[in-house]
């Protein structure tokens, strides 16, 4: 375990036995709710009803924190969202099946289960040709005008939610979200038996596309940070060597991260987790001929880029949006088969009272993931 | 016919038929050399031995001029590569066969071919695996230290010439190395039937592109360019629709581009044959959602990139490298077939005595396509 | 024009206009039943409900018989599929939208389309992933126990529909269906510029097949079949060559088939349509090296393989099932490009009173297509 | 380890270091000659000289004995491969490096290295498009009329030498044949991380193409074979799950082996490494919708095959033929990275001098694999 600090709110991992007692006891519908910018309160809300009968209503009891969550809390948006009436966050979650829609057959209440939270229209071009991800009508949980999952009930199609299997906690559970993240990289840049790998930014995303990367069974994996902590804990994770991003030219950080590697070509795949523009102009240089670069995680709109160096490698940089068709099914398997271990993540663990604490606590970049645990655990 | 100047010495297209009395007949090994920047001189040098028993001695009759040549004459420089000692330019080339060594099964003297000009090592993993365009160690005409094909006779392995059928001529042969260069990017874009494509510069590189993705099935191509005779000269050659330029944003641009065609939420394929800032920018925000952007031609070693367009729209940003195993051949199809007709870009014909005005006309940027006819013709 | 026998019931292509004084006005919902094998009624029925708030109820205007349709008439089952209850028939149809549910956007009342009849579940991972056609819970009309659109009035989801621009006639529409079928077969055989194809079976959708994969950009289509008739046609319709199969063994049919082609080396692609063990063994023998050979139709469950052929060739068999995502959009797009003209195809028309005849005539294999005019037209 | 028979001249992996000594000393070049069919007889030969300077010539140290090798003994042919002249054997072999050409770069005398036997032209379009394998000029080693490498030196150039890391025996080296036909396979299937696989066959292929699907990510690997000792090494040494073959219908073989399984829908990939009929009927049958079925082995060149199974599946049936590009290069990160680990598999090792010996072993099926040490080891 990396020297990361952990909070003293840090309990046992939720499993359903340790909620069964009351884990269909009726609980008050509160909702932690972003009223304007900075500014959180905590409301009583009616429980939702089915919108559909092939829906579920899920008592969440674990919800990961997410850069977005934190960005609309400070900022009051992301992009072209923007926070403009009063937004429930959260949307990595997990939870207790607590009523089923009469056409529901795979899911039955007391099921532990965790939530996709983007529900796309299922009728587009997109979503019929198995990119939902790109469906320009998804709801998606925490993103204008779309409540998030920080609250007791939340209701969700039965196919997007995910049956845990009995060796996967709810916290746990609620990583798959980001692990999906990860994954979905991973597919993008087809990442195969042998493969280098090269992922820059060791947060969140980044271990995750590391351990994922190992798990497709990528031969050498380098993980790239500023923080020598971050990189301590990468390297005992999933990282077969790390490199500290010097203030170099990207020519020269990217030679120094290639000398020390079996391939001094290039990597077969760089995958971005930082946004940050020296970071991606270093992953091009490091790239092999013919290699591909996934862009998983956004900074500013525009970066200069290293177009001659693409171009003269014939590489392929492609631009990474969430996960999409059997992203999860996979994140699931992936836990499950032990081949990627997300526990050891989750540094900090808040209740649903303290909710408040767990954003402070991720703005001061304490830890690796901090997790909000449901009303009533 | 578009309204660009043609010159007087325009000829008709030579076939072997024209050239057949002599076509066999022995002329002495005369080249034209870049001695040094911005200075050519010709020199008559011994006619060359065959490297192997498969390779073949061509009598270069037609070759076309590209932007590399006329950069490497005002320049001595390409990016990495320099002229550091005298150098033979020229690499877009068909010939008559002239020699043929013992082990060459299908070709023999008199033949018609077109060459490809780049031998790569055949021994390489990017050799093996079908991707020799990114060999290491390739042996690119008119790429220091290599000399090109602007010589009398040139030679070349069996397997990098390309038997011309009778109803192709040797300056479209020759128009086979800017043609495969467009069948590469098209094929790196996937472009399939009915995708709706936009092309951007309309020199001849964009405009072979335009014709490739219409015979590839594209419903819909549209060229941009700011010069307005290039856009009428598209507008007539493969494009369905054309837009000129304007300074304006990047999503302005892409707007008016996207307004006028029938898929506004973007074109499926974006190919890029300026590497402009500009251009590059507006493509990515004409792109849709998935969509596929091949970079053809090449600017600024590094451009301001709307990256967290590309990462929402999940695009794929494809560096392209020259041409690699099939190109020529399906190169070879599409004039043939008639699928693309590059005889009508080939607007200016010079003598080899000529050939320093050749280079003078492809800066004043007349016409489309120069051609410098081979020595005897 | 092949010489084939036409109807004197042959009307001109149904268009809009020629039904418009009436084409919403209400008529008696009539369904032509199949009781039991071999016995077919006409029934009034109640206009049926919608279903839900985005779909549409659709006037039935043509309908093209298939070989499944008569093989239920005459032997009340298909493989798995049997008739246990009355059945309506009929699922290759376009009409006139007649009623819209309140969340339907992109249609209204009185606009033309045509509609896919498999309307899968949406949830599953095959719908998630891109291939609806797998989805074990897809409801195929005209398959027991789902009626198909022998009638008047027939709902169907807003997103299958497509709205038939003015130059595609109803009846024309109706052939989407038989040529998405074939455009799913070119779609998983990745016909691309340039390829050489056999198709083995020249009727229906062995013809589609034949012009789809010219439009694809196929330079050579070979059909092959052992009516001569048929062959006339298909040379005039899409073919540029031909062959009668003879009674010789596999190895040398192929032989005859690919000693007046251009590749002697064998098809790059090769679909059989025929189901016949004769037709795939052969075809199988004309494959080249890494070839694919898409299975279109069926016949027995079980034939004889020339595994061996497959294996030193590394060829792909590949099964074909219906059609999924993005197929009748490249339908509509290659009858609205003029790229298949399905219209020739049409050498039969019945109106609804006359439905049996247009079975007994497809039973007769008189002409290629055989459509079945809507209620009222 | 499983209960097969040990022979006793088993000896300790052949390591540089044990042969060091010797290793460059010079031996005679004897050869193990199959004079006719079922007469092996030992010749004196000249060292061979080397036939390009990018040619190595290696002393062979160990082979092993593959089926094919056994027919040629037995039957004197395979399919169109007939020993019309006397022919040496072998062509799974490690050795080292006794001699170089001068235009070698990445090998020394010395050095351990693996062969690959199939030398293709490098000049067809199937060894430029990256797939060598079907090169129709391929000198195969021990494939008429091309000697093997039952021989103290062959020659073999340098880039089909797969230098061996330390961690790596020469007996080891010598299995990277097979090895290389099940990544092979396995690349052809897509294997990715979480599929269902089923093995047909757990011989030497089947066994290999068992572990490398869960070194490429499969979650689930069932074994198929009717020899219980072979069931038993299976399940020790990569399956999940085996299963005894039974005389029962392909179908109800099919769901006795799905009943077991998590994904009673159908395995995403099936492998035969059998080429019997009921075997390949049976996986078929297994194979889920969409799913993937590579034909590793062979028997008869024709089989009774389920096609209507294929497509109301819309399966892939892919022939496989020996291995390609980076097939090899997989091959040996395999073994380093402990991946799948071969020496479990050599059951058996023979003298030079007793080769005949080693032949009989593998009639009698003894074992798993059978190798024939080099000259002096």
């Amino acid at each position: 375990m990396a020297p990361v600090a952990v909070d003293t709110t840090q309990q046992q991992p939720l499993s359903v036995n340790d909620i069964a007692p009351k884990k269909l006891q009726y609980l008050p519908n509160r909702a932690f709710v972003l009223r304007e910018t900075k500014c959180f309160v905590y409301e009583e809300r009616p429980v939702p009803d089915l919108p559909s009968n092939k829906h579920v209503i899920v008592a969440i009891k674990a919800t990961g924190l997410c850069g977005s969550d934190i960005h609309y809390w400070q900022h009051g948006e992301i992009g072209q969202f923007k926070v403009s009436q009063p937004l429930v966050l959260g949307h990595e979650s997990a939870g207790v099946v607590w009523q089923c829609g009469p056409a529901v057959k795979s899911l039955q209440p007391g099921d532990m289960v965790a939530l996709e939270p983007g529900i796309p229209c299922r009728s587009c071009s997109y979503c019929k040709e198995g990119r939902y991800n790109l469906c320009p009508d998804v709801k998606f949980a925490a993103t204008p005008p779309h409540d998030g999952t920080l609250t007791t009930y939340y209701t969700v199609p039965e196919d997007f939610c995910y049956k845990l299997p009995s060796s996967i906690s709810l916290e746990e559970g609620a990583l798959l979200e980001p692990l999906s993240v990860a994954v979905h990289c991973a597919k993008l840049a087809g990442i195969s038996y042998g493969n280098s790998v090269l992922v820059l930014g060791a947060g969140p995303i980044g271990l995750l596309c590391c351990s994922v990367a190992r798990a497709f069974g990528a031969a050498e994996v380098v993980a790239v940070d500023i923080v020598p902590s971050r990189l301590d804990f990468a390297r005992q994770y999933a990282a077969t060597k790390v490199y500290r991003m010097e203030g170099l030219l990207p020519e020269e950080n990217a030679s120094s991260i290639l000398s020390g590697t079996r391939k001094s070509e290039g990597f077969d795949v760089v995958i971005d987790a930082t946004g940050a523009q020296s970071c991606i102009s270093t992953g091009i240089h490091a790239l092999r001929r013919g290699g591909k670069f996934v862009q998983a995680g956004l900074g500013a709109s525009e970066i200069t880029f290293p177009v001659a160096q693409l171009c003269s490698k014939e590489g392929v940089y492609i631009g990474s949006f969430r996960y999409s068709a059997g992203d999860y099914d996979t994140a699931v398997k992936l836990i499950e088969q032990g081949s990627v271990v997300v526990k050891d993540m989750i540094t900090h663990s808040y209740s649903f009272d303290e909710a408040e604490k767990a954003f402070q606590n991720v703005v001061q970049r304490q830890g690796i993931k901090t997790i909000i645990r449901g009303v009533g655990v």
